[in-house]
């Protein structure tokens, strides 16, 4: 009804209408010359920018929105929501907390995000209010709600790498209907056996809704799965400086998802934390071009850190710990990251999974220094903050506050994937829960039980030939039994995608080619006989055995 | 030998050498702390760009190179060399100039580039030395000498839409495959049916290496292609502003494919206007991230301007022309042209072909202003520029000098193309050599005779249902035929794409769906049945045909 009055009343910036949506609330309007004059403009402001600035010769109608309320009125039920943020960095927290207040009016939406919240916090609110029948997802272990939910029968998930995540939303923007990646052949993501909702009561009740299995193909003798893109109704957004027409700016690695999201739905809202004039952001530095952005509302939400994680010297941690279980556990991990911190070349560009591998810059040899990349957006990744350096839009791929060294770059996640995917990576560092003796690695999911999600990890394991994968892990599990196996039990991350396993006992290389083990290395104090019967897995003992 | 002994005297960045290219000549050092210090870094620089920057935890090496010739001196005869730069805007005349002067040791390459140079300039220097035995490029139509060398069967091309060539690129670099894309699909590129190369003595002679038959494929109704990657061994790259480590900075519409070609290739190579220190980028600025260039040179070649257009008033066309054909010919093409303007409404974002579309923007009504897309990287360009406007990066897709508005924005050639094939492009107008009665196009190629290219053509048709595709041309050929037919005789553009064909005698609609034309409108002058004797189609008339 407002959305006829406004439509009728108004000269209509296009996009939007076309693609069925009002638009409304339009504030500021330029003076209107004729474009292409037959005499050049007569005033040509030089702007601060651009050579050449004929004032004026624009459009007429901006796209910025008073009120948030109606900026999102037209979100249906139903509606599939794209959802900016890695964790709760670049999150719209305005625009989801607009959704949240239609609570009975807006419900079974379709969720796309990387993450779903932390708990009632970002998409969380929605989850609380029961909004949303479905997420697609790459990682939801940040909130124990939606695991939950979703290991009841409550609430549909699908399951999807990272990469491949941001990919089938670029497809669809960019106008492929599918394409080959790597990422996830030859696992759960090819066969689509991780369920895409249980029935009510959860694993034990079956299956309700099963996983999409996919087609595979195989180019060069390497295995692809073709993946289908994903379209939105809606993008929700969360910029640093929007001028008038929608030209955005992203600040370090809040990017992440949103340029994407925002190329790709029928309806795009951003909220920024600045809106700026029309000509005050170069050309060259605008990360999402206006064209793709419909409606711009003022960011409120004040910004969340999902992990505050400081420099030692004003966090300290228990690292003198006088539990001697703690100390052996704390030795075991600096062992094995000390020894993978050998694998590493100055002027490496390496990928650090969560966890262990995060330890290994610290034992880097004299001489040698890396760039480190996390996956949510950033090369040359720098250390934990001071409590005074804490930026909230510097996050690492595990949600903790870190920072930027001098020479790095941020991008967002359809670049930081493509880069990955593509072998620009020199070597990957992951943690893992069984990895077999052709090199396959698990260390996502144990069925019927933890659902973290996949993150990046497949993404990372995709480039094998070009990336080299190295496990670092203990060598037993918790239970004792050897997580180095013929075979894995639990759902593969990637097949034969392992180059080297290192533990508190040994480094093992894998001839991935002939899927054959190599124990190359004993570590300080370990015996052939030890590995041996703490083993699995069958392996060949190198001519070169040697000590760590 | 030179690389050899590099290799073993220094600590080497890693990327290029596990391509298997040497790294040396890089000069600079900084210190090197300790990365992740047990202690926080003492000396915490608070850059004028980042929140932080622990000074001196960065790797060593600096990968700038003293010598234009040394840098290319890996390059091998049959090499995959991709070639940066749109027309001669943003080309790497520098690096081009260094491996011409190799004409006898590096030869039988293979030139990927949007266009093969402009005579003896850009890539035309390779040319006319015999360095290149292939060519892939989307439009050869600025280079006379490629043309006849193809035409006489010396050289072979693959003809590329422009979209798909830097898809392809892309898709290599990202880890992808293959894609399916609409582009191409229902033409000669998906049936192959371009020579890729000819039998010494030309059309005549027959066809030496016939085209690639490409596998298509219905998603949801609609036929698309699937398009393998393309993997390149060199990339030849001019960027604006370099940091030492290798991020990069593009100007304007000197963007184009560097990005996507530096992100390809084995050995990446790139020329900088300016190199500047480590840490002097911000990191949300960086265009390219230097974990894809290996090496950087100084550029030292002069920045060329193809096609000089200047603001009317310094450069007064002959418009009022004493030749009453050339009158005549000028107040058809603007009848044409100012029917076509009524389409537009304000706040549209379009495009418009090379030619007559252009024309469109000057009859626009008053309130009416659009944002220009130019397929080269531009949203928001305005009018060509004075004599003191004029900026050799700032180019439309005719390779014409033009200007930037305030709230434009520039993007490579990738980022463009998702746009143009995504549908987010409100109308597309493009002149035609001839339309059918189901709006198939034909508009880039006469077979034996003319080879201009595809250019962007293909993808600008490629997504109908979203981007209208308007064709503005004489009704009639030069021979008097008519131009709108059953069936299109030339190769098409795009098969049942064309929604709208104005001419100076009528406005026909399309209905793309049945395969149906309608005479909807006669421009003033015609009669209906001057319009029924020159249109060899059959046509319906609306019952509600108006006058224009």
């Amino acid at each position: 009804m407002l959305a006829r009055t406004a439509c009728a009343a108004r000269a209509i910036p296009s996009r939007a209408v076309l693609r069925g949506y009002p638009v409304r609330k339009a504030i500021g309007t330029l003076p209107r010359p004729a474009f292409f004059q037959a005499q050049a403009p007569t005033h040509l402001a030089r702007s601060s920018y651009s050579t050449v600035a004929p004032e004026g010769a624009l459009p007429t109608k901006k796209k910025v929105w008073d009120s948030v309320d109606e900026a999102v009125a037209d979100i249906k039920s139903g509606d599939v929501v794209l959802s900016g943020g890695f964790g709760l960095c670049g999150t719209p927290d305005t625009l989801i907390a607009a959704v949240s207040k239609k609570k009975d009016s807006i419900t079974g939406l379709t969720v796309v995000s990387n993450n779903v919240g932390s708990g009632d916090k970002g998409l969380g609110k929605l989850l609380y209010n029961g909004q949303i029948d479905k997420v697609m997802a790459s990682y939801i272990g940040g909130n124990k709600h939606f695991e939950s939910l979703y290991l009841d029968g409550k609430i549909s998930l699908e399951l999807i790498p990272q990469g491949t995540l941001v990919g089938r939303l670029h497809a669809h923007a960019a106008g492929f209907p599918a394409f080959f990646t790597p990422t996830g052949a030859s696992t759960a993501v090819e066969d689509g056996s991780i369920p895409i909702r249980l029935k009510e009561g959860g694993h034990k009740a079956g299956v309700a809704v099963p996983g999409n299995k996919k087609e595979a193909r195989e180019f060069n003798g390497r295995r692809f799965v073709l993946e289908p893109a994903i379209a939105g109704d809606v993008a929700l957004v969360r910029a640093w400086k929007v001028d008038e027409v929608g030209n955005c700016v992203f600040r370090y690695a809040a990017k992440n998802f949103s340029p994407t999201m925002a190329k790709n739905a029928k309806l795009t809202i951003v909220e920024a934390e600045e809106i700026v004039p029309v000509g005050s952001l170069s050309p060259n530095a605008i990360h999402l071009p206006g064209i793709y952005v419909d409606r711009i509302v003022k960011a409120t939400a004040p910004k969340e850190i999902e992990i505050m994680s400081l420099a030692r010297d004003s966090s300290p941690v228990d690292e003198k710990s006088s539990d001697p279980a703690k100390q052996a556990a704390l030795a075991t991990r600096n062992k094995i990251a000390s020894r993978a911190a050998k694998e590493l070349k100055d002027g490496y560009y390496v990928n650090l999974g969560i966890g262990m591998p995060t330890l290994v810059p610290e034992f880097l040899p004299p001489g040698v220094k890396v760039w480190l990349q996390s996956e949510n957006g950033i090369l040359g990744m720098g250390p934990y903050p001071t409590k005074e350096q804490v930026d909230a839009d510097i996050i690492n791929a595990g949600k903790e506050t870190v920072t930027l060294l001098p020479g790095s770059a941020v991008f967002d996640s359809y670049e930081s994937f493509a880069m990955i995917r593509g072998g620009h990576i020199d070597v990957a560092i992951l943690g893992a829960m069984q990895v077999s003796a052709e090199g396959d690695i698990a260390n996502f999911m144990i069925p019927g039980k933890l659902v973290k999600g996949i993150g990046g990890a497949m993404d990372l394991v995709s480039n094998p030939d070009k990336t080299k994968v190295i496990v670092v892990m203990e060598h037993c599990a918790k239970d004792g039994s050897s997580k180095i196996l013929n075979e894995c039990t639990l759902p593969l991350t990637g097949a034969r995608t392992v180059s080297q396993i290192i533990t508190e006992l040994a480094v093992f290389d894998v001839d991935r080619k002939t899927g054959t083990l190599i124990l190359s290395e004993l570590q300080e104090g370990a015996t052939l006989e030890e590995v041996k019967a703490k083993t699995e897995a069958d392996f060949k003992v190198s001519p070169q055995l040697g000590r760590a």
